[in-house]
């Protein structure tokens, strides 16, 4: 569980609406020895704000190097767009870059995203109220990286490097918006998973859910009808309090359960992050769990929907606890871990609450939740209570083209079948220099992570398409660096 | 004379750099029966912050419309990207959209930049400081334009129209740097003589000066080298107060001069001006001037450099009086003329100030202008005094991309051949859709003024061939407009 169930509680008219910004961008700090990658830490001054002159203050973001590949003047930087968290955790993550960068001979640079990690503007106050909060933006963040690799770039040892972005999930979308603003900065960008259309009138609000559900109907027989009753089973099971004592009980919470709709709220969310991290292979992305979790999860749903209330409920106990107690290490499940301390779920909210606005809707019908319009009124009432701020629905599509965003050029869009994210992603190739990749047998970013002997081939052929095309852009930008000097 | 050299005054140690910075940038409020345009005035609510949400407040953006030659849903909308002055001057002194509109079946908007004309974000109190001037900057204006086309777009007669960014000077750097940054609002970009290179580190600091120069130097004999011995004989005349008086009444001052420096400041800032606005025929862009004017100035220059220090300083008064009182109406020249209600000018200090950091420098050998280095530091201390904010050197390079821009599309940069900006254009053609146009016999965006039957044919050619290349424009944009829906 994590920080942001704390805040579906608070926020409780649409709890909904914040568990679906959060999915995307958990972090997590890695314990040790995820991985033995070998990076040295660095901190650059940036300005705290980029667009203003008023301020002129600096704060030392992070970044990661490991050049032990990079042999070669001139040789590429790969260079990873921080997301909403702690930077080494998507260093651990992105196996994709440690795999590449002797291939490439490339340097790997983890740059971290304003307001996460140890990046904070103002330090411990840099969530403190709207207006310290008032410098975090994807704006600010991709100036961030761009004034970061101008200063990367001064040494003749690389000043005609060509930086490759890449990044996943809003890390993909930084990464994808990074070459369409400042394409004399990236010669190209991969942009995993990345929902670039999850935005007002782009996408079918519905679609995130309908693929959550998809992944669940192919889990196992029943699996996703069993889901879709039990949320009227819990209704009817907490509205007493010997009902809610066995809840509790069955789901083995740390707390009492004191109303259904937390139970709701939670289990939504565990369904969501299992349809994300739906990888081929045992893995510890957002919990440690076995290979391909849904199907392991449907096991215990494989029952007729109308078995009784206590019966399903028993299962899709323990079903969740595939997610949540896999390594069996936990003694109860804990729905109330509040935020504290983790300030990435405070960044997003804040994020969600101004530039990324993502619309996400359920009917029941299409999918196995309950029924919930958008309604971007209460979200906005709600982020303003929470804030102080509001919104500004389209301001996204204003600034980054929404669906018009052919005239750009060397962005790869990698999308998973499985990925509810794909749904606001680049499914078709919009021309011959923005690629869309498509890995059926993908959960989010798949191709990101380390090559694995479960892979399925659709990811295989998908990094190898990736490296093919990221080397194109590293030889087309030896032509022009060529032709300008 | 206008509000800069006021400027220039309080500025000591380098009003120099102050002086440079205005001449691109003079505003005027055109005279009525300047032209016969015909448009309606609206006004937009803008968000005063694109980039930040703790400021939620809006202000009147105002923007012209005319739609006289609009019949047709669909057609297209040639917008001029409007700089730092009042929007209805700009509108007068752009006779190519009103030209072309018929042909083209366009919609003209014209529209106005925040903290120019009356587009005051805080009203009276915009300019009162930096906390104010905080919005001041290209890129907000840029985010203007593009949410102002987004609402304009929103009616099904222009949703498919394709957009035409037009500007000249600043207005054509924004319209460059719109189509670099906002490919999915405009279809392409006729920035006119936007010297987009003109930034720290771009071109030689003393290109400007040295084409300043050369005009004269074109503009009849001895031209450049009377005024290039000119300094010394003010510094001479002006060490004595007769030598004071004398200066005073031969260039017919309406107050007694006090300093050399003063004069020196202005009349650079005079030859300047000329330089610029060395049209072909009789105009009234920065001043009412006959056609050609350099010439009609270097013909009170004519004689040897050798003459006494009084003699060529009559000669040079009457040069300047041509500049300053071709009408023959001033009774007196006033140099001290100040900046008050001249928000333009203060406008565009701040920006020199932050982000639009031009330098500029002259040797007094390959310019006949006396030596000046760029001091970027004495600048910036000027600025921390007068604003309270300093400029940051590279910003734009890392924001706009310098001279690595082969990977945008669909910009015409045109430039004059007399104009001294043309040294910071883009002369050479980048990539096939970003065409260079060049206009030897052309001054400062000479191609975006009315068809004149004394323009020459270069200018001519620049125009048909803009017009060619928009209509190409026009049906790119609906060929992908058509796939797109």
């Amino acid at each position: 569980m994590t920080a942001l169930f704390g805040f579906a509680l608070v926020l409780s008219c649409s709890a909904h609406v914040f568990a679906l910004k959060s999915h995307l961008f958990r972090q997590r700090v890695p314990g040790p020895a995820d991985t033995d990658v070998d990076y040295k830490t660095y901190y650059f001054d940036q300005k705290i704000d980029h667009f203003g002159f008023l301020e002129n203050g600096t704060f030392k973001q992070r970044y990661l190097v490991a050049d032990k590949h990079w042999h070669k003047e001139g040789n590429p930087i790969l260079f990873y767009t921080g997301n909403e968290g702690d930077i080494t955790w998507f260093c651990n993550n992105t196996g994709f870059m440690w795999d590449v960068a002797e291939e490439l001979g490339a340097m790997l640079v983890f740059a971290e995203h304003r307001y996460y990690g140890e990046s904070m503007p103002f330090g411990a106050e840099s969530y403190s109220d709207a207006k310290h909060l008032n410098y975090l933006s994807s704006e600010q963040a991709l100036a961030d990286f761009a004034v970061l690799i101008r200063y990367l770039k001064e040494s003749p040892a690389t000043n005609r490097s060509a930086v490759i972005a890449i990044g996943g999930s809003y890390g993909g979308m930084l990464a994808a918006w990074f070459r369409m603003k400042y394409p004399h900065v990236v010669a190209g960008a991969l942009a995993a998973s990345a929902p670039i259309w999850q935005f007002p009138g782009m996408v079918d609000c519905g679609v995130f859910y309908r693929i959550v559900t998809d992944d669940f109907s192919r889990g196992g027989k029943n699996c996703d009808a069993n889901i879709r009753v039990s949320w009227k089973a819990i209704d009817k099971l907490s509205s007493t309090d010997e009902g809610l004592q066995w809840l509790s009980r069955e789901f083995s919470l740390c707390a009492p359960l004191t109303k259904g709709f937390d139970l709701k709220s939670w289990l939504q969310e565990t369904w969501v992050n299992l349809a994300m991290v739906d990888y081929p292979y045992k893995a510890n992305f957002l919990q440690p769990l076995p290979a391909w979790p849904i199907k392991v999860v449907c096991e215990n749903l494989r029952f007729s929907p109308e078995v009784p209330e206590q019966e399903l409920l028993s299962g899709v106990a323990k079903a969740a606890k595939v997610y949540y107690n896999y390594t069996g290490e936990a003694s109860c499940l804990n729905i109330s871990q509040s935020a504290t301390g983790n300030l990435g779920m405070m960044g997003w909210f804040y994020q969600a609450c101004t530039e990324m606005v993502m619309p996400m809707c359920t009917d029941g019908v299409k999918d196995m939740f309950e029924p919930q319009e958008w309604n971007f009124q209460a979200f906005s009432d709600e982020c303003f209570s929470m804030f102080g701020v509001r919104p500004r629905a389209d301001w996204a599509a204003v600034m980054y083209g929404g669906k018009a965003i052919a005239s750009h050029s060397n962005i790869i869009f990698s999308n998973g079948g499985l990925d509810p994210w794909s749904g606001g992603g680049v499914l078709q190739s919009p021309s011959e220099s923005l690629v869309a990749v498509w890995i059926p047998e993908g959960a989010h970013h798949l191709d990101l992570r380390y090559n694995n002997e479960y892979d399925p081939k659709s990811v295989l052929d998908a990094r190898q398409q990736e490296v093919a095309i990221i080397k194109q852009w590293i030889k087309q930008w030896a032509a022009h660096t060529q032709r300008e000097l």
